[in-house]
């Protein structure tokens, strides 16, 4: 007999002032009564995709990052495999969601674009082992990690470079359940073009491994982001750019590149 | 005429399982009707400052820190006077109060206590120049930016070895006003023992520098932390130690340091 998996995409959007939560079904959104992080309950209403903004899915208290974490990427860098993750921090004021714009900040000669895989946290996690992890997950989501290279390069610190407002793209949405998430295709494309084209059994570090590590460090919290590293083919973006990031079964990103202060 | 500084400790407590801010006067706390951030409003009740648990003046969105912004920290370390602030974030998972325990991680081999003066935002701030900065500082507090030196060196990154549970204490309280913030004498006592000295004077980027620099990476929020660096002296505690960040006119910060799953 097959296991069945519940798939289900999670969004989080406003409406006519209200935030509110749903299940997207084709093209619709079945609403919840409640965020989804105790309990995920339906309400009778629907409303169509099109008719809502999307938000960011979750609202973190913080977001951890992993570094050098596809062996593609750490080869293309021509450094060594971590034995440990690197991680490093984002502020909660650089999320962004889908659709929204990343500012390219004004004394900045670089902005690239970095396409990861993020854990959505489900609920309280602390010293969590390997085996257990699964429990905590709510999901799984596209980030973008964007980073101003120049910045990262100078400071040596990577947090300056990674933590301009906007730079913290996240969505459209929650996958809860991913049959093989240790296994599966991400991409980015820029203005259409691929990027970015690899796997995530390229991980140094799985899934599960980073969750856990992170869980020995610090309190997770529900609705916390980890982000998963980027593989190689990062590069730089324009003013008016669009980019795209694809990540097989979960969903795709989107987001342009505007000038500190222009509104389109 | 003398110019007129209305100085203030704001306290943040729980007391009967409510949590409440404060204004110290002598031994006693007058209640506030609320949080500091908009306004500053007293009740008449007053509460003697022995029978209250002081939390962590703030609850930070984030906290974001200054790494060598001392001028003796870093000729002790025979680095060179970085040009620009360098950055990086704690969790506020990390956040404790004054009294809290810092607890010491299993699998980390030293422990280092780094005295910091600390800023706390009063209002949103992006992009504020120099001149402006006070407009958007509710006031100072103490903050010791705990690091597991070793895994600092190990990472190269700083964000794992200063993002461990508890290693961020911060308080007692906030000091609304201070004549010469870029002339305090600051310190830290280990069991007692002095252990660094110095003075803000000896500061690379003066505060106002480094809140301006840090609102045009980020928006800051009511109640966010930007700590400043710490002088030199830097140097490891063991359980059971005992350490205290003092500055000129604004507080004294305690705690002590226990083993992981050790509660005294």
């Amino acid at each position: 007999m097959l296991k069945q998996y519940i798939t289900m995409k999670i969004v989080r959007f406003s409406r006519e002032k209200l935030i509110l939560w749903g299940v997207v079904e084709d093209n619709y959104i079945e609403v919840l009564k409640h965020d989804p992080f105790q309990t995920i309950q339906k309400t009778s209403q629907k409303i169509p995709l099109n008719k809502v903004k999307i938000l960011a899915p979750t609202v973190p208290s913080k977001i951890i990052c992993v570094g050098l974490n596809y062996k593609d990427h750490v080869a293309e860098l021509s450094m060594a495999i971590p034995s440990e993750p690197i991680i490093f921090l984002k502020p909660t004021t650089s999320v962004i969601s889908h659709n929204d714009k990343i500012i390219y900040p004004g004394n900045v000669d670089r902005v690239d674009y970095e396409a990861e895989l993020a854990v959505v946290i489900k609920k309280k996690a602390k010293s969590v082992s390997v085996r257990d992890v699964n429990k905590y997950i709510l999901g799984y989501t596209c980030l973008n990690d964007v980073t101003a290279r120049n910045i990262q390069v100078k400071d040596i610190q990577w947090s300056r470079a990674k933590s301009f407002d906007t730079f913290c793209p996240i969505g459209p949405w929650i996958e809860t359940t991913v049959k093989n998430i240790n296994k599966l295709q991400i991409k980015s494309y820029l203005n259409g073009k691929i990027k970015q084209h690899s796997n995530t059994s390229e991980f140094i570090f799985s899934v599960e491994k980073i969750v856990s590590f992170i869980s020995n460090i610090m309190t997770l919290l529900p609705g916390d982001i980890i982000s998963t590293g980027t593989p190689s083919g990062v590069g730089p973006m324009k003013i008016g750019d669009t980019i795209e990031i694809e990540i097989e079964n979960i969903g795709r990103l989107t987001n342009s590149v505007q000038l500190v202060g222009i509104k389109y």
